[in-house]
């Protein structure tokens, strides 16, 4: 079967995405027919230039006076974490294992929001913050911005028929690191300033993530310390989550190699920088890693709409694979503790970039 | 393996193709964006209403003297076959199992062909004529009728983004079936006379179809003696093909029960007719069996527009899926012999409706 899986990863690169991993690139904005027929029908990334050149967001928001100023009495969500690893899998605080550890969000009135984003840095004691919050936060908590962006994507809304279900903004900069992950959505990703690195895998490549249900727990930041608990969620939950860093640390790359060979030594993701002004077609099901590079400022805004996916064939194809288990159990060679019961029809969480 | 197969049977009905066993139907032609989105991109197909109803040829080509008149010089390639079942596993000549058996194939004045298709019903001694060639005939051997259809599809050109690779006509009577197969593209099939009646499965259900290896051989018809030779091919070739035949003689119906119980015991195929004006849209890699009835005159004709399909993730999601074996090989109860080297990468044979 491990070789079954691998002829997989291997003809969907050499037949539909190629084997340079690189991304497709448009340089204008395709047709909605374009768009749908060369790219969400073969659920295939791509990355359009001059997709956003008539936003004025593009100048203005390159502007902190401009953004405290326009948002001086909005509040927005801010999420705050030790390291900047926000859904992300860290120690246990209960047991030798893993948990998936979702950010403290508080709703923050913005200028102090832009300021903590910032001010954190210079303060090695403290916490990463990163304003986002996947709930369609755009046109409600930065109303006062909407005229600044499209509230929709034009080519996009023709192509699948519907408008966007959440469109969201994101505030951070380099600390805040989003790991692997995939969405029930067709998602375009606007650079707005700074950078976005994205690595990508196609939703054939499921069992390369090392998806693994992980216990789920909530970090809480006091403002009175300037410390984090993190606890358990009562009742308890589980999420499945990809156990892939692919980025460890120098001093874990071989016990990385070891636990995730099949990351590690298979065709490697495909791997993209979005500019300002660029957007990223990144489809329905992709696995996605996300790091930023921030503006001179030191900050990187991005806005990300959502649309509704089809749960078609792809989707059941997608299911009958996840159910298989390569490489069989047995032969794991996981350091962690988890646990293994993966279950296919399990809602994922989809709350991220 | 058998359990998460069936799952996923059941997983693409529930989902996206309902579970009635009943297809769409449009009552006009779709926007070609229409036909892309919540068709073709998600591999389903759909029955059209008034696409056809401005073609002259839905009147004119129910008259025999228009036909003869407008073809009296034209040769078309005939399809002949004891009795009706060309591209169909038949017994070999050469062995006690079965071998796919291709008609004997003879360019023919159209006048003649068309006495031979009608005549041969009353000639119980005598052979099934079938004229119909799947290499774009249509405006090639019928090309003083090409004013009686449209040259294409202008939905799916549009959508599509090409014009059909392959234009192809049928003209036939109740007797001629076409068994269980897939193409590789993606197929528009207009019914201009009379009806076809269509059993379809999803490529999801491959191995309900118990595709095998089987050896080729070829029919060949002496007018002299007025019978069939079959002979095997050579050099030795040998063709992927179904082995259900979906509506076995009474005699033969517990038998095709325990030779092919995912068949008659899993989800029933879709199933439909398709009349004069309407059009079936079959998507690519979809099975489909083939039966057809006459109109007054004892005829049924149709045109189908063969357009390229994508080679994309649900491709490689089809051969991943083909490449497993479930049954175990070693479960299996095939009465007949055949070749289980079942090999994902063969090329099928795409020459049938």
């Amino acid at each position: 079967m491990e070789g079954k899986i691998e002829t997989l990863w291997n003809e969907v690169r050499e037949l539909n995405l190629g084997t340079s991993g690189e991304l497709d690139r448009l340089d204008f904005p395709p047709t909605p027919l374009q768009f749908l027929r060369d790219f969400v029908s073969q659920n295939k990334p791509c990355i359009i230039s001059n997709a956003t050149h008539h936003w004025p967001a593009l100048t203005r928001w390159t502007s902190d006076s401009y953004l405290t100023s326009a948002l001086s009495s909005s509040h927005v969500s801010l999420h705050l974490t030790p390291h900047g690893r926000a859904d992300a899998l860290v120690p246990s605080p209960s047991s030798s294992s893993l948990c998936f550890a979702s950010a403290h969000v508080q709703r923050t009135p913005f200028p102090e929001a832009l300021r903590l984003i910032t001010a954190a840095k210079n303060d090695a004691s403290s916490f990463v913050a990163y304003a986002q919050q996947q709930n369609n936060c755009f046109p409600s908590e930065y109303s006062p911005l909407a005229a600044d962006c499209d509230p929709h994507i034009q080519f996009a809304t023709e192509a699948l028929g519907c408008r966007p279900e959440a469109v969201n903004m994101w505030i951070g900069d380099e600390r805040s690191t989003t790991s692997f992950h995939k969405d029930h959505y067709e998602n375009l990703y606007a650079v707005v300033t700074g950078q976005k690195h994205f690595l990508l895998l196609p939703p054939t490549d499921v069992h390369r993530m090392y998806v693994r249900e992980y216990p789920a727990a909530q970090y809480s930041y006091s403002p009175v310390t300037g410390e984090f608990e993190l606890e358990m969620e009562s009742p308890a939950r589980s999420v499945p989550w990809s156990s892939v860093d692919p980025y460890p640390a120098p001093e874990d790359s071989s016990s990385s190699l070891s636990k995730f060979p099949l990351f590690f030594n298979g065709p490697k993701p495909f791997c993209c920088t979005i500019n300002p002004g660029e957007m990223l077609y990144l489809p329905s099901m992709w696995f996605h890693h996300v790091r930023q590079s921030p503006d001179s400022r030191g900050r990187t805004i991005a806005v990300n709409y959502w649309y509704d996916m089809q749960f078609d064939i792809k989707y059941a194809y997608f299911n009958f694979l996840q159910s298989i288990q390569c490489p069989p159990i047995e032969s794991q060679t996981l350091a962690e503790t988890v646990q293994e019961d993966l279950d296919s029809d399990a809602p994922e969480k989809t709350e991220d970039e």
